[in-house]
């Protein structure tokens, strides 16, 4: 699991950063690539990595501002031409204007995509998508326009089936190990009951991945970013510009800090820089906020974060 | 009077070439910059020139394939933030359908552009604008969606006036220079009657730019480019290929060749590239053009042409 950003410019993009895009690399989880934002121009970023766009199968719009949005029918035409599975859909999550965007952008256009798309136009707060290994969460931001931020949970991975302890229970083994490891109950030729949660070990737990569009302060960043292994948040303003940053709607550094520290996150990834912080000002911004919250770096494009496993145990307070 | 190429691949990005756009920079002629097409990533590769985007006063698109359009909601709102004319119209003009993407685009990201725009869909081949300086026609080409190509006719510019002869004449100087200069009929004090058209020297001769979206070969090509001073004309297919150009809709780089040679133009720029043609074999692009007709070039991006005066005179076939 890793995170590659390909875009962390605010607004425009500059010359060394990009329009706001984020992959999701769920390559070793589930062979997928989740895209969050898909700014202008984040089909030319991706040319510049390892991704494939047909890896590529679900997209998480945050909100339909230009800078988050004006690259998505451009990557859809260019997936087209690269071998995307012609039977998968691909899923775009959004709000909604989403599917009139991109019905109008590959209509003028006479575009005929190779593969069908899923939209899925979100209106409610809550679980937007589960699968064997992940479930998704949104909710409302609060922007200028309707906005979201994304919760990505991997469920937790059972324990290992305790093989030593079997055989010193004199379990046979065989295919009972299979029930036995899927936490059912088994009963053995010899009569015995055997429960197969006595036999594992303790399950690992998934990791928790926020991804937040643009906003201001709001409660339901809290709930999103609760105990998150990664917060990715927006940092368009710096320290002492707090009204600022109210007025248009968006978030200072030391805010995104402070969020990090009530919801115990791990690690704070600070985006969406304004072309206003160059060079050493970039640097402030990271150090104003790791004042308050000691895990933080600001981002460039073309970063990537693994993102680890959490030390803590199950239900361990941080 | 220049071009400057900003995109010249066909269909996709690459690493080394944008999708199309092309500036013409009629700075000294009248401060203003015409583009050509607004492929996805124009307003980033603009980022990379001396371009400002306040002065491209008007945008002409050939055809509404995403790899020609997609980057125009961008680049309308990245002008909003520089500074444009506030009650300067930018002019749009292109195929039907131009209106419906762009609205719809600046709709559902409710984007307030600083500045109006005016869209001219084009329906019907001939003059479709005029200013005291040039003339632009527009002539459906043959692509696989409705496509034009561009004819660019700068004015005439009048004759010097001839002050050695009008004093080897006895006129004598002041404000009806002027108005000899303007070729009017002017009675002098002694009675004579002069005619300024005596007095001027020849005419010189403006200049023609023609600039051709996507096309297979048609009658038109040849219309729009007849005597052109410069011709930019497509070339997604090399020699030998003229079959699978055909059917895709597009030109081989002998095809443009044969029509720069028929039309008598001065020079021909070959572009949209495909990716197919790396290294040596665009190079064998512009070898196979040169055989036929000797002033061809094949573009990259951020090349610059000067476009300068016909030698030629007015009226003079080459
Ligand atoms: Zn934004
Ligand atoms: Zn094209």
């Amino acid at each position: 699991m890793e995170l590659e950003f390909l875009g962390t410019s605010a607004g425009s993009p500059a010359k060394s950063r990009n329009v706001s895009s984020l992959a999701l690399k769920l390559l070793e989880e589930i062979n997928e690539i989740w895209l969050f934002d898909v700014g202008e121009g984040t089909q030319h970023q991706i040319l510049r990595t390892t991704i494939k766009p047909r890896k590529i199968t679900k997209i998480f719009i945050t909100h339909l501002h230009g800078d988050h949005l004006f690259g998505l029918p451009g990557f859809l035409s260019s997936r087209s031409f690269q071998g995307a599975d012609q039977n998968e859909p691909l899923l775009i999550f959004g709000p909604r204007g989403i599917i009139d965007f991109v019905k109008v952008s590959l209509r003028v256009s006479q575009t005929k995509l190779s593969y069908p798309i899923k939209f899925i136009e979100i209106e409610h707060d809550g679980l937007i998508y589960e699968n064997s290994r992940f479930k998704v969460y949104a909710a409302h931001l609060d922007h200028r326009i309707e906005c979201f931020g994304y919760r990505i949970v991997e469920k937790d991975y059972p324990g290992e089936l305790l093989v030593d302890k079997l055989k010193a229970d004199k379990i046979p083994s065989g295919p009972l190990y299979g029930q036995l490891k899927a936490g059912k109950v088994v009963v053995l030729p010899d009569g015995r009951r055997v429960d197969g949660h006595n036999y594992l070990g303790s399950p690992r737990q998934g990791r928790v991945i926020t991804i937040l569009g643009d906003t201001r302060q709001t409660a339901a960043i809290d709930q999103l970013a609760e105990n998150a292994n990664v917060l990715v948040h927006e940092s368009t303003f710096g320290k002492g510009e707090a009204k600022l940053a109210r007025n248009y709607y968006h978030s200072t550094c030391l805010q995104a800090a402070k969020v990090a520290k009530r919801a115990h996150v791990d690690q704070l990834l600070l985006t969406h820089i304004s072309a206003r912080y160059i060079g050493i000002q970039v640097f402030q911004l990271e150090k104003d906020a790791s004042q308050i919250f000691k895990n933080t770096k600001v981002v460039k494009d073309f970063d990537c974060y693994v993102i680890p496993f959490p030390t803590r145990k199950v239900g361990q307070i941080k």
